[in-house]
């Protein structure tokens, strides 16, 4: 079946925003065995109605993002029931769940946010759980099966999968005996991961693969029979042993909280470079605040001193980003918190603060462990602030996985 | 003159690649009067045949990227010739320079490579400095303005710069006197937002009217000629007084960072349902260390206590999370760490911990000043978890951000 998506924004026409839906529904259609045929971006307005047309004319199933909110520009909704001859009628359920949206949040619902409960006749709801715009699934005699999205992505993610993923599961046809399995694959890059299982998959009979790499992670995609993909898992697990962090799509915290709360321990965390997103990190996991017990985000060297009890000859001997400071931060969080892991990063994020010896990206990251002896790695982050962070963290958390993998081993 | 850009790119639609070039063209188009008034993506090969005949009905300007390289899926240049009955020649030029490029990395020129140097009668050649595949400017008869740029963003942009601009600056007429100016609005929702000002923007002669949401924030954007943006800019201060958080696109962090270093003054933050994401968005800012010194993550009641010196009387009768326990955990953040401001949080980020006055998604957010009143604001954001951090550490931001703007007005 083809697909195509028409994302309409004048934001994203005018550079303001980057289009982050394509890349998500790419991603989720596929193991549905759907694929993108086309893409188009148009203003807000009224140049979504040449766009519809064309790809109603052309696929079968037709997603549309945007324009269903509730100022002038928004006109998604209007656009579409026109063309497809359908009146617009008030939905009561979906007018009552805006009203109580926003009764918990003390605003008024004007006439332009009641617009957002005009349904077209025989579409279905999307309810949105994320904000007033509900989604509209429409299929009128033989036309394409067509799905009006909300533009924001915290919207429109989860109401794929609530609402969508269910209709697609109904609309496309069973596909042949294909099946998908991702490894989550950490402290490596994508060539490295290619080099070392790139050939050998490749060799396994109808197994289609692909690489996804993201800041310190590369997911390691494979598509084919069953029997394919259980001999694709063997060469991976035993070609990566100690890299595949997850196989279900859980994020490094996820791992790592879900295995602490297994064994019953807490953790702490002393962060300087990473300015608490290593905390922000764990604590995005329901549930954290079982394991998660604190962090220290010590910034400024008076601050390392005082609530982490570092003394001041060690950062003046060997400077605040140092294999030691790293260590003390540790394992003096461990002990203050009374933890039984905790995790240090010290590092220059840049753009300054760099050396010779240190140059901008240096950063030591330590792992204190109750009653044994702490862990410490040095790496060189060199690109923005904002991926050092990104890298910084994922090493960090990654430390602290494959030290919990070893302690449930031996 | 209406502008048009066709991506090609199988990776684009499959999700494994974000599609950059839009977001890049469109802001080097906007300051020479152009907008883009449509954008496509489709996959290598032959689809970009029909797109190309339909972008160059429409438009007078076409930006095609991708589909130049040596592979057997690289058909821009062929389809393009085809199309407007142009012969492929061997650029000798272009040749040479390829062959140089592969002599210093010691690669051998295969036939695939040397296609690269195929160039359509008439057209000009756009060197690449950072590849093989050269882009090419096209124009013939009454067609539009054909420009085929290369794939990887590292080629397209210098080459952008280097030999498009020059081109455009020729094709397009003195720009009509239009100009771009955005409000970023915090503190109230889009509805509202529009329900304040946009009357009286559409009222102005000529402007042209957007808004963009985004969780606790919204981009106010308005394009017309200086004049009427000025007015526009006086509706807008005398209207939302206190809710223009920049007009530069500077993110809220970054305001708070930069006002707090002009004034020479430091700041702590103490954060439990944010869980470090305050203290993570403060430190994205190149030079945070002069203003931010400490941030604590007090997830567990018992670090309240020890690490904020809350009492265990005050969480015991009135809650981790109240306007009591907010504020002594930003006044004690303030005096422990010797800053002049100091931002807390305490709420319910759920799923689980609501009660029936407290219900998931309640938070108290607390700012304390040197020699100086704190002040503490309570919220509902009944959301997702994720969300729920995101719009805390707004509400949190914002009120630091109001409380300068008064104490430097005042």
């Amino acid at each position: 079946m083809r697909v195509e998506v028409i994302n309409t924004g004048t934001e994203i026409l005018l550079g303001n925003v980057v289009n982050s839906h394509l890349t998500f529904l790419a991603q989720q259609l596929f193991p549905l065995g759907l694929r993108i045929g086309r893409q188009v971006t148009v203003p807000d307005g009224d140049d979504i109605r040449a766009a519809l047309g064309e790809a109603m004319a052309r696929a079968e199933i037709v997603f549309v993002t945007g324009g269903l909110g509730p100022t002038t520009d928004d006109i998604t909704r209007e656009i579409t029931a026109e063309m497809l001859g359908l009146d617009l009628e008030l939905d009561r359920a979906v007018l009552k769940s805006i009203e109580e949206r926003f009764a918990r949040r003390n605003a008024v619902v004007t006439e332009r946010v009641q617009r957002q409960a005009q349904v077209p006749r025989g579409a279905r709801v999307l309810p949105n759980e994320h904000g007033t715009a509900p989604g509209l699934y429409l299929q009128t005699g033989s036309s394409a099966h067509l799905f009006l999205l909300p533009g924001p992505p915290r919207e429109l993610e989860p109401m794929f999968f609530a609402s969508v993923l269910p209709f697609l599961k109904q609309i496309v046809p069973e596909r042949a005996d294909l099946d998908m399995r991702t490894w989550r694959i950490t402290g490596m890059g994508e060539s490295n991961v290619e080099a070392e299982v790139g050939a050998d998959l490749l060799a396994i009979d109808g197994l289609e693969l692909g690489y996804c790499a993201r800041p310190g992670e590369v997911d390691l995609r494979c598509i084919g029979a069953p029997a394919a993909l259980e001999l694709a898992d063997q060469i991976v697990r035993s070609k990566l042993p100690s890299h595949i962090s997850s196989d279900t799509g859980e994020p490094l915290e996820e791992v790592v909280i879900h295995r602490l709360a297994a064994l019953g321990k807490t953790l702490a965390v002393a962060e300087s470079c990473t300015g608490g997103f290593v905390a922000h990190r764990l604590t995005d996991v329901p549930g954290a605040s079982a394991v998660f017990r604190e962090g220290f985000v010590t910034y400024a060297n008076e601050a390392k001193q005082r609530a982490l009890r570092i003394e001041h000859e060690l950062i003046s001997n060997h400077g605040a980003v140092s294999h030691e400071v790293a260590v003390a931060m540790a394992e003096n969080a461990r002990s203050i918190s009374g933890t039984d892991f905790a995790l240090a990063t010290t590092g220059i994020a840049g753009p300054g603060g760099g050396t010779e010896n240190k140059p901008v990206g240096t950063v030591y990251i330590a792992l204190a462990v109750r009653d044994t002896k702490s862990i410490v790695e040095r790496h060189t982050f060199a690109t923005d602030r904002e991926t050092f962070k990104v890298l910084t963290s994922q090493a960090a958390l990654d430390l602290l996985r494959r030290a919990l993998v070893t302690s449930a081993a031996g």
